[in-house]
């Protein structure tokens, strides 16, 4: 699927803290030798030939001729007529899968130490679909769209990747005792592609039980799989009890392309003060070194990120640490080729 | 509002565990002399004159002339044409506010010890409507139906709720980022009413990130108000917190009536084993007490229960003890009345 040789990557900085931390993801990226060229492109919202704002032309014509991405966290304006950039991109490439490991990390304390879990979020569809109506006035709906197509394909992407991952089962999350037909259809999908992997467990379990278990025994769980919202929940759930958006990693995986990012925000107000954690886009980073098939600089780069993370010597403010960005990065890099 | 003198109480003993749990907080009203009369009912599903199974006539009436009820779990039969009796309920009496307490007991060890937190659901509409097409063969629609009254008058609740309660905050709880219509209408309620109680400290914040920092830190809230679905999700999940819907109570309150039970399931595998934990049951008898202004009742119980509770001698087997339902509702009995 990838060509050898060196790998060219469209690369969005992003706002706010957005270009400090791709900066430390570059400079490490760099010291271990990863045969990565970064395509710069800049993702600002732009007023189209419609009088609507979206994504650069520039931004799109690079992941689709790379089809590879890293972005860093985006600023929305607030306001008529702005639509989120980052559900933006992941509709314009059909990335229908959105991948959020959340392990228990050595040195970041929470009160859980045995989460290891990854959500696997129907990207594209769902409760996103972005079609409401107000019937009359005062009376509202919202449809949340659920089809065959998506929930085989993102259930398919699940068992696949539980397997591939060498996991051991997979919990479909869902509804479908209130939505008995939206959810009973994504649920059927689970179902059937569960009988294609016999070698994972499938267990389904309602949204609400799954939420209840899950802060009481992250470890009854593995990989997860779920419509949208439920994904966007979980996701952000189970990355608070490893320690938050700025540790957790996230891939937004299509059949033409991937995207991976940090999900926390832009942070303006310690922007540009070399205060950032750049952990979550380097995670990231190293996901899309699996995804590209370097493994190998995947480990070292990820065992480098959690030995300065265990040490604790060199971190963040947000991590109660008294470091710079540039002093954690520089850490990362030291520790980059050394044996563990 | 309620007369005084003896209150006619609906009982709903519901199946599995309910009798038996049910049965313990009829002892310990009795022993502790509350001017309540029970009219027990019976709520299994009944095939209608429509051919669809619902509630039983007898209990609908019962209910409609008490306005005031007490029930516990309740099975519903799997297969089609059955819907969940539990939101039967809640529809019939147009029960609109979903009140459920999360508060960390002392005795109860879980991760956290500092959760103090009332969620507020709205539980007509929403999510729940029932209201879903196929489309075409493969694509389904569910929608989500808010309207302006049941979002103000669940919003006017939560306000209410939090002054009467002598609480600080009310958290509107959305995702209008996403649902800029649907919730956008319920949040455009929230802040309107916000303006009818400057006593109380407003905010709103997005679902995924109430879920993250809920975990992380949960004395960030107070009183929470939100649709139906993020009402299900969030009061599961605070009530993982503090031990499980073992001990959590709940309120169903409406214009015209009240109806308090266990959200805990049937538990048919230790049914009729004098084994079940009747606390939920109690606790939410003892809401019940507060709205129908019997609040020397209701402290004195709930004083009682908590006393056992972080005694720990006297405890049933889910919470790791080995005394029977009997003999804990006993041992609430006897510090019914002793000062604490
Ligand atoms: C920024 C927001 C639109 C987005 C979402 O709701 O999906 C975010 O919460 C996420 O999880 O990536
Ligand atoms: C039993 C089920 C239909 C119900 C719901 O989804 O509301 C339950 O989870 C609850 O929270 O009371």
């Amino acid at each position: 699927q990838y060509s050898t040789g060196v790998r060219k990557v469209t690369l969005i900085p992003g706002h706010g803290i957005g270009p400090e931390i791709t900066v430390a993801v570059q400079k490490i990226f760099e010291a271990a030798k990863v045969p990565i060229e970064w395509d710069e492109v800049d993702v600002t919202a732009v007023r189209g030939p419609d009088g609507k704002f979206g994504i650069p032309q520039k931004a799109i014509d690079s992941v689709n001729a790379n089809k590879i991405g890293l972005k860093g966290p985006l600023m929305t304006p607030v306001g008529k007529g702005y639509r989120s950039l980052n559900l933006a991109l992941r509709k314009e490439f059909d990335l229908y899968a959105n991948v959020r490991p959340c392990k228990s990390l050595d040195g970041i304390k929470t009160l859980y130490d045995n989460v290891d879990v990854v959500t696997i979020r129907e990207n594209t569809e769902g409760e996103y679909s972005g079609i409401e109506h107000e019937i009359v006035d005062g009376v509202v709906q919202s449809i949340k769209l659920i089809t065959e197509e998506a929930s085989k394909r993102v259930a398919e992407f699940a068992f696949q990747f539980a397997r591939d991952n060498k996991r051991k089962k997979v919990t479909a999350v869902h509804k479908a005792n209130i939505m008995r037909m939206s959810d009973g259809l994504f649920l059927r999908c689970c179902r059937e592609l569960a009988t294609k992997y016999p070698d994972i467990k499938f267990e389904e379990r309602y949204l609400d039980t799954v939420c209840l278990n899950m802060v009481q025994d992250p470890s009854k769980f593995d990989v997860l799989v779920m419509p949208n919202l439920y994904g966007d929940i979980m996701s952000d759930m189970c990355s608070g009890l490893v320690g938050g958006l700025g540790l957790t990693p996230s891939g937004n995986i299509g059949k033409n392309g991937a995207l991976f990012e940090s999900v926390h925000g832009t942070a303006p107000a310690i922007a540009g003060q070399d205060k950032a954690n750049p952990t979550a886009l380097l995670l990231s980073a190293v996901m899309m070194l699996r995804h590209v098939s370097l493994p190998e600089h995947a480990d070292n780069i990820e065992r480098a990120c959690f030995h300065v993370l265990r040490e604790g010597k060199v971190l963040t403010e947000d991590l109660g640490g008294r470091s710079t960005c540039t002093e954690y990065t520089n850490e990362i890099i030291v520790h980059g080729t050394a044996p563990d």
